[in-house]
């Protein structure tokens, strides 16, 4: 096995994780050698601009910007472009000539993955993906083999470290979200143009990745219900702190049991209010976190660095070691399950705790009027805490476990409502 | 692919782990046939006495005391025995004849490890041992491929749930350890003879099988240093609280670059004074996590239920599926790596901050005397708190980092000091 022939590897992009993976491959390549049992021969890195800045000083004479013969030669293709085309082409093409693939890439699993593994499983080729959930953390693995013979039955995950970094800072520092945003950006954690990690789309990206792979189910990114955290105001921060309470931002992705009795997949990226007791509560500034709740192994955590360049290069380079392992000991890939298929589950049919926080009319029988309506919607009131606040007093309702459809209607009917001014916050507890 | 034959699945042992093993093969066996591409059939259930009482109703016709037999028809055997014998001697027939082995049996895997890995390498066969540590966690596989292009420098885990509810008890709740042990007891959480647990047995073994695992190199059991948690008083939980800080019972494995350069690997068992922040300062109860740090990746956590029958056959089953579908689509065992074969760092070398806390006599110039003495030995005081205390005065020195060689030669001077009168703790802390 010492003797066996060097293993072909073309780089796709070189960024600041590309770079990273680069020079990781070249400082490292004695003791990576020997942990996979043949030379890995870094063949080549495949750049938009051969001549561009980078962060990393790389070997002039391996960079190209001809990324198709590239990857015609590889054994193994590691794509760190980001993006959908070209990424997806040249994957599909590496594929088809029989490469393996690894890949950072979330938007392009979470939109194309199903695509990507099939043209994998035609040709006994592997893809894998350990990098595009959560950096530096092991959670592709353990889900797609180490819970294989287990049932899973939610995943919980911080798995945006910018939102987590703001959250994070609203409550220890009492930052506003404008000013920790500004932190975050000033901090390097935050791009200029914050839109995808502050609306929830880079956690949405994950949702689906997440929960294809703990359901065997396909789940499309569009079927992901998706809120960000530009509406997570100081009140909301105080509100679940006099409860010892944090809020985080979370892909969620369950099995809920629909009417009919059957299973349904439910995936979702919302702020949620979690006990200060509660493992993911200490996950503090940019980190990430994954809890994962089985049948029969309950609960488990996965804790690490979400993003960066070394630390995500150290997730693509566990994948190039095990799929460069698998070239030298021989066999194919492991098709990706999909075999369940279970439905998706409705946002509606979606169950949890609320704190509906009311700003309403100072007088007589309000209180009643309000927890009438809530009532007539098949919503029941499990605590009730009302300060006056000038004229008008501030009501915060904590309901009992009730579906997202229900809490729904129940605030368009308190919309329509003379008592209530204005509807302050609407947060969701999990326990 | 769907008809490929059956798997043949012997297993050893129907005991609190076994017995749930074997319920979930027998109620999940569309599931995991599905998830395997081929059904697993449970050929198969060895036990000492097939009349013995047990808490899951097993199928009569399974049970079987004649292991030999059960052994030599399998595909997979999965190994629930405990102890060495006859587990070691029934594993090496099993490998020799072909067969994978997934076993939980952590003192096998120490003490025998490289002896069976050898066997089934001879064979391209496999041996699986993610429930050995850490129960339900994924540990084993992270740190055997997922951080497999990365250098680990440090492993560092609560690996022993009894002593973690110990420890944790003393600190939320203000209980002596002789209080929390006999809770511990009635709880289930500690056997009738505690000594494994808490004289840090259980978690050297695992400290072994982390070591090992984590830095390529075979770590002999009995080279493990080892402290368990009888040493801890009332006074240190105090101590440790006073600076913020848990004391949390721990197995580190550490990557120590010696005198001459090079890398030596130290692992080690004994309390530490972890900072209240610190992730593992979370983990509470009887539950385990395990922190790793990688040059790369930085660091990482992995949570969850470290012992319990369903928790521990969760991990034994995807051992089982994994193996399962090896052979389902051919190829060879993964030779388990051990190429670095680093020395061992006798535990003399290991650095770390200490603080001695010390009853001295209460009279002029003792502490001008007591860091005259340290420094001499070449430690140096970081921080210095004295209380007087009837006559005598309490003294706790908080050392910068220093050798456990240094520490040593320290408190071996102090005992012959006369303003000592005695030595009440010397806590390791670390940040």
């Amino acid at each position: 096995m010492n003797h066996y022939r060097s293993l072909r590897i073309a780089l796709l992009g070189a960024g600041s994780v590309g770079s990273q993976v680069a020079r990781l491959l070249i400082e490292q390549q004695h003791e990576l050698a020997a942990r996979v049992g043949a030379p890995l021969e870094l063949v080549g890195i495949g750049v938009r601009d051969v001549d561009a800045k980078r962060d990393v000083e790389l070997p002039r004479e391996l960079l190209t910007d001809d990324l198709e013969t590239l990857v015609a030669g590889a054994d193994i293709v590691v794509e760190l472009l980001g993006g959908i085309e070209p990424a997806r082409t040249l994957l599909l093409e590496a594929l088809a000539a029989g490469a393996d693939v690894v890949t950072a890439n979330k938007a392009l699993v979470a939109a194309h993955g199903p695509e990507l593994f099939e043209a994998a499983a035609v040709v006994g080729a592997h893809v894998a993906y350990e990098a595009a959930v959560g950096g530096a953390i092991p959670i592709i693995r353990p889900l797609e083999q180490s819970l294989a013979g287990d049932r899973v039955t939610r995943v919980m995950g911080i798995v945006n470290g910018t939102t987590n970094f703001i959250l994070d800072r609203m409550h220890t520092e009492g930052s506003s979200l404008e000013d920790a945003l500004a932190t975050a950006t000033a901090l390097g954690y935050a791009e200029a143009d914050p839109t995808a990690d502050i609306e929830g789309f880079d956690a949405a990206s994950k949702a689906t990745i997440l929960a294809s792979l703990a359901f065997h189910t396909e789940v499309p990114a569009d079927q992901v219900h998706r809120e960000g955290i530009t509406g997570v105001t100081d009140a909301m921060v105080q509100q679940a702190e006099r409860g010892g309470r944090v809020l985080k931002l979370v892909a969620i992705c369950e099995r809920v049991a629909g009417e009919d009795g059957a299973d349904r997949v439910s995936a979702r990226v919302h702020p949620v209010s979690l006990p200060g007791t509660h493992p993911l509560a200490a996950v503090h500034e940019a980190m990430n976190a994954i809890f994962v709740t089985a049948e029969s192994a309950g609960d488990l955590m996965f804790y690490g660095a979400g993003a960066g360049g070394p630390e995500t290069a150290s997730a693509v380079l566990g994948d190039l070691v095990s799929m460069a392992r698998r070239h030298v000991a021989g066999g194919p890939g492991m098709p990706v399950s999909t075999h369940a298929n279970l439905g998706l589950a409705p946002f509606a049919d979606v169950l949890a705790r609320h704190e509906l926080a009311l700003t309403v009319a100072d007088r007589p029988g309000v209180l009643a009027r309000i927890a009438g309506l809530l009532s007539e919607h098949g919503v029941s009131v499990e605590s009730v805490r009302q300060d006056p606040s000038d004229g008008s007093a501030s009501l915060v309702l904590g309901t009992h476990t009730a579906s997202e459809g229900r809490i729904a209607s129940v605030l368009e009917a308190l919309e329509q409502q003379d008592d209530v001014e204005r509807i302050d916050s609407v947060i969701r507890l999990i326990d």
